[in-house]
Order: C-alpha cells, then structure tokens, then sequence
C-alpha cells in the first residue's frame, strides 16, 4: 500500500505518505478500485532500445500496460529507454545489482559475462522464431538460461522476436569474400565473430548510435534489424546497398530480464501475470514485424531507391562453415556453454530435418 | 513483506520504522493472497477434442490453469472433452447459447453458420503459423472476426496452432490426380470442397472417430494434424502412406470463443488476464507441435515403418488452382466474407513477397 508514492519521493513527502497509507483504509480502497488491500509493486524496466523504439521498444511498453491490466494496477512497471536510467548495454548489470527490476534487451550483448548467453538471442545459421521460441519452452533451453543467469541474481523470460533479420546496409556491393576483407560493420555476438575470422572489422555499438557512425564513415556496414525498423534510423539516407538473408540472426529472440530479488518478493499471481505478460509479448513482436516489414520494403525500394541483394551463394557458404567453428569455440568456453551448444544444436538438427517436410516444403508449394 | 526496493532507497533503520508502524497494512497484506472480497466466477469449457488431447486438447488446460494462477483463484475455468458437455462439432453453438461459456475449437467447424469463419482457422495454400497470428493481430483480422462472431454473442481469441499440417493418411499411394478419384477423405473446410471438385468425397468428421472409420473402410483416407498428434491416435496402424505437405492447412489456428454476456461479466483485469492467456496459448501451443513432430515422425517412419511421401508437383498445382477458386467462392457468400477475403489475400501476398527474402531464403541459405 503506497508504497508506489514512498518510492516516487523519497524525500520530504515521505512521512506524510507514510501516515496516510497507514491510517487509511478509505483512501486505500479508492486507489485500487479491485483489490483493495492487495500489495502493491512499481518497477523499473530499463532496456537497450530508444523510448518507444518501433517494434524492439514497444515490446517492454505492451509489457507493461498488459501487467498493468491484469493486475488491476498492483504491479506498475515503468519503462525506460536507453541512456534514461542506464547506457543501453548496462542493462544486465542494472537488473543483475537491483538499480533496475527488469531489463529487455538482447542476451547476445552480454557475451562478455557468459559467452553461452549468445544463445538465447540469435546463433548464426541456428534458430528461427518458430523453433527458438520452441527449443526455450519445450526443448530445455529455458533451464539452461535460468542456469546461465542465476549466479548474476537474474531470471530471464523469452521478450519478443525479430523474425530473420537482414544481412544489413552497405556501402558497397558484396560479390565475393574479397568484399568483406577490411569491411568495418557493427555486427554483434557469434556473427561479429564470423565476419572477423573471414577479415572484416566487428563493431558492437547500440542502435542509436548508427545512423552517425555510418555517415560519418566510422563503419562501412551495419546490420540492425528488418526494414520495419531499418527505417525508423533512417539508413538508407547513409548507404545504398540492402542485403539479404540474416544469416548471422535467424531469428533474434529478445529477453526481459528480472532480478531475482524483486521476482522472489512478487506474491504468485503477480509472479504468474508477469510470465504470461513476457510470452504473450514474445509472440506480439514477431507478429508486428511480419505485418510490417513488406510495407517498408516496399517503401525502402520503391520510394526511397534502395538496392535489395541476396548474399552469393559462396559467401554464404563460407559464412556458415566459419559460423559452425565459432559457435562450436563458444560451446568450448565452459561446462554450461557446452550444454547449452548440445541441446541447441540438436533441437537445431530436428528443426532441420522436420521443417523440411513442414514449413520448407509449403513455402517451396505455395509458390509453384 | 517484501520492500526490497524501499530497503534499498531509504535504509534498513526506516523501513523498520515504516513497517513496524504499519500493523494493520500488514494483517490486511497477509490476507491479500486469497482476496476474500473480490468477486469471482466459474466458467465451462467446451472443446472439440478428446480431453487432455496431445496439443490441441493441451491448449485449453494451460489456459485454464494460467488464469487461475494469474487470476489467484477468481476464475476457474473447468474444461470439457468433446462428448462430455456436448458433442466435438457443437462447441460453437453451446458458447452461443450460453450452455457454456468458452469453447476450443477450429473455426473451419462452423462453415455451416457463416463462410467467412473458415478464413480464420485454415485456407488452402494460406498463410503459415506466423503469418495468421499476425494477420489476426496486425493485419485486421481480429476486428473482422469480431464481426462474424457478433451476430452468434461470440467473442473469439487465437488459441494455439499447429503448424503445417501433413497432408494426410492414404491406404494406397498418390501418384496423380487420378488416384484421388473416389477418394473418400476427412477433410474439413476448403480443402474438403477443394477435394470434392477433384472428384473426391469429403467428409467431416471428429478426430475421436477417425482411427475406427479408417479401419472399417468408411473412409480411404484422412488428414488430422501432424505426426505428433497422428502418432497419439494410431492411423499407422491402419493406413500406410503418410503425405506432405498440408496444403489444406499450413499453419492451422485453433480457436477460443467466449460467450459475450460471460465476457461483459468480467471486471477489466480478468478481461485481460483472459486475453494475455489466450495469446500466451496461441504460442505455447506451435512451441509444442515444432518440438514434437519430428520426434514422432522419426518414430513412425522407423519404427512403425510408415511410408513417407511428398505430393507431387503436378497434384500440388491442380490443388492450388482449385484451392484459389473455392476461396474466391466462399468470399462471394457474403459481405463480411469478402471483406475477409480481401484482407486475409493482401496479407497473404505480402507475406509471400516478404517471406521469399526472409524465412524462405533463410530456409535455402541453412541448407546450401
């Protein structure tokens, strides 16, 4: 009770607050019009993405307005973007010391950490959004990354997919692997990796910050998301060249990240709104992006004379066997990563094999 | 109590204080968990399938216990088996009338009462999984559903989906469009009619008796769903030819349907609580059956010694061609249905244009 104005004014309000909250159960049973005398909860959600960011941002914003509902104003979470609370890429460490409840944001930022989080964002020529949402909820994945975050006092739920992202903007066309030679690009994770084994330039920056680096000629490449949100940045005012697939994320999985302080202190049906808060948002971003991207295609192309390029096919085939060796070194950094590499690996050999005869051959029917 | 938070902005000294001044703020805290006051409600749950089915049949439970959880009790949501409350293809009219107040079901069952309503499960060559979630929650679909649905006091909710269906379980192989001459086939909505201009027989059945009319030769043929769910009731025990891939229904979306006067019944956050359920369903249901299906189809084709087949090309085009006409039928029967129509065939085409530079190139590029 109050205790959303104790923490808005931990000043001089304070003690007025106090008294008020205690003495009256009048002013309590008009304030929360359901559940009058529940406890109440107002968390702070920090993540790596500019306030109402499309797509990415609104994930933590629907996020909030579902707990919001469903708990009938009982748990408040207020969303900050990034540099408002903390840097976009301190996310984990807010949510990990307390500074933030929640955090979402991309697991595979945090590969200075643990290199085995990059899993549950995006592997090179691993997951797409079907099978990774799969391999988290029914495959075991979800275990291994309560695993991989609990020795940093964080519990981690599954907060949205991209859907397979694009290989990114360029400066240049990209007809050989001479092209990638000396090639700067903000790419993260594994495919960062990837791109610097085959002679390119990786660069971890936040998205923010790439629409001037780009200008300014600091990177020759980016890759960022899909075109709903490639431009919102505006890239295609700095670069000509669009390529596609994502090989490098296949499917990107966000995460809300909680600190399990304020997770253990939440009574079990607020615990239970936040879980079916994060999955409901984990299907609603994907579903944006699927409505979205063909319309800014479209735009990026048709309006805006952008060229779409699909990577040769020898370039994509060295990118995936220099894929295969990285993602297998980070399966070699610990016991956990080697776990996690295991079952990621062989949900990933089932996905293969089933969406052969599934989603592979009706895409292959559907356009016969 | 739990004031984590508190204790970390104003120190332990005044919390201390806070707290111990607070007595009656923490009786009343303590009693919250069970929320004596608040009102609560029991609903009945129709389905369509036998109860506690593989997948489908695992949708509504998880719904039910999601809301009670999130809902601490205040709605209880009892589910039924097809037969146990009323018939598998009489869940629409028991939420109609009130007999019940949700069903799960396809919306392809109720072709009978409104057309339209079968754009909103599966159409032939249609969109996948990923494309219908977000058709119905990006692209307009929901708002016409609503509309359908009106008329019958149904509100309707996403409630899981399958994934690309197999085409099906034969007694004799498919080698052209001769073979399905005479075919006596379950197979409901547009594939049924799609079917029958093809010179089969179609015919609408409830899953629960599919294995007994398969076996006695009241049909030749069936589709259900996938080898998960196919393998759970036994047609490889009576029909040795497994086809793919399910033309008919790509990505096949179960339903939740609501009784509206039990809807407008519910205060705003059991509303929610029941909308974030039903979407948190829709994605755990397609996490399950991607986890699943190759599993059971290795088990069936190597232990079962099922012979797997692809359509092919020709048939899969013939099938397409009639597919196409029968949908534009269907969306000539009425207003709504052609509204439908039209807004599902533009999503439809973006999605095609879309998912050739996304998922279907990523699809090629895995496997190059």
């Amino acid at each position: 009770m109050k205790r959303r104005n104790l923490l808005a004014s931990v000043g001089l309000a304070l003690s007025a607050t106090f008294l008020a909250g205690c003495g009256s159960s009048e002013q309590a049973e008009t304030s929360a019009a359901a559940e009058p005398e529940a406890q109440s909860f107002e968390w702070k959600l920090v993540t790596s993405w500019p306030k109402n960011f499309p797509g990415l941002g609104m994930g933590p914003e629907r996020f909030a307005s579902m707990v919001d509902e469903m708990s009938a104003g009982r748990l408040k979470v207020k969303v900050y973007g990034a540099g408002e609370l903390v840097p976009a890429l301190e996310v984990f460490d807010a949510v990990s010391n307390g500074t933030a409840d929640m955090g979402h944001a991309g697991a595979y930022y945090w590969k200075g950490k643990e290199p085995a989080a990059q899993f549950f964002a995006a592997v090179p020529f691993g997951l797409n959004a079907q099978e990774i949402s799969s391999w988290i909820h029914y495959g075991g994945g979800q275990a291994l990354w309560d695993e991989v975050y609990k020795p940093f006092n964080i519990k981690p739920l599954a907060g949205g997919n991209t859907g397979v992202q694009m290989a990114g903007w360029f400066n240049k066309e990209i007809n050989s692997l001479d092209d990638i030679r000396g090639l700067k690009m903000r790419i993260p994770g594994m495919g960062g990796e990837v791109l610097k084994r085959l002679g390119g330039v990786p660069v971890t920056l936040p998205g923010g910050e790439l629409f001037t680096a780009l200008q300014t000629g600091a990177i020759d490449a980016t890759e960022w998301v899909g075109p709903y949100n490639d431009m919102a940045f505006g890239f295609y005012k700095v670069a000509s060249y669009y390529y596609y697939p994502g090989w490098h994320e296949p499917g990107t999985m966000l995460e809300f990240t909680i600190n399990l302080n304020a997770w253990n202190a939440l009574p079990a049906d607020l615990q239970a709104i936040v879980t079916a808060a994060a999955r409901a948002v984990n299907q609603d971003m994907i579903d944006e992006y699927t409505a979205r991207n063909n319309a800014a295609l479209n735009q990026l192309v048709f309006e805006h004379g952008v060229k779409l390029r699909r990577l040769p096919d020898d370039v994509l085939k060295e990118l995936k066997k220099t894929a295969d060796e990285v993602t297998a070194e980070v399966a070699a950094t610990s016991d956990v990563a080697k776990r996690v590499y295991d079952s990621f690996n062989a949900f990933r050999e089932q996905s293969i094999q089933y969406h052969k005869i599934s989603e592979e051959a009706y895409y292959d029917a559907r356009s016969l």
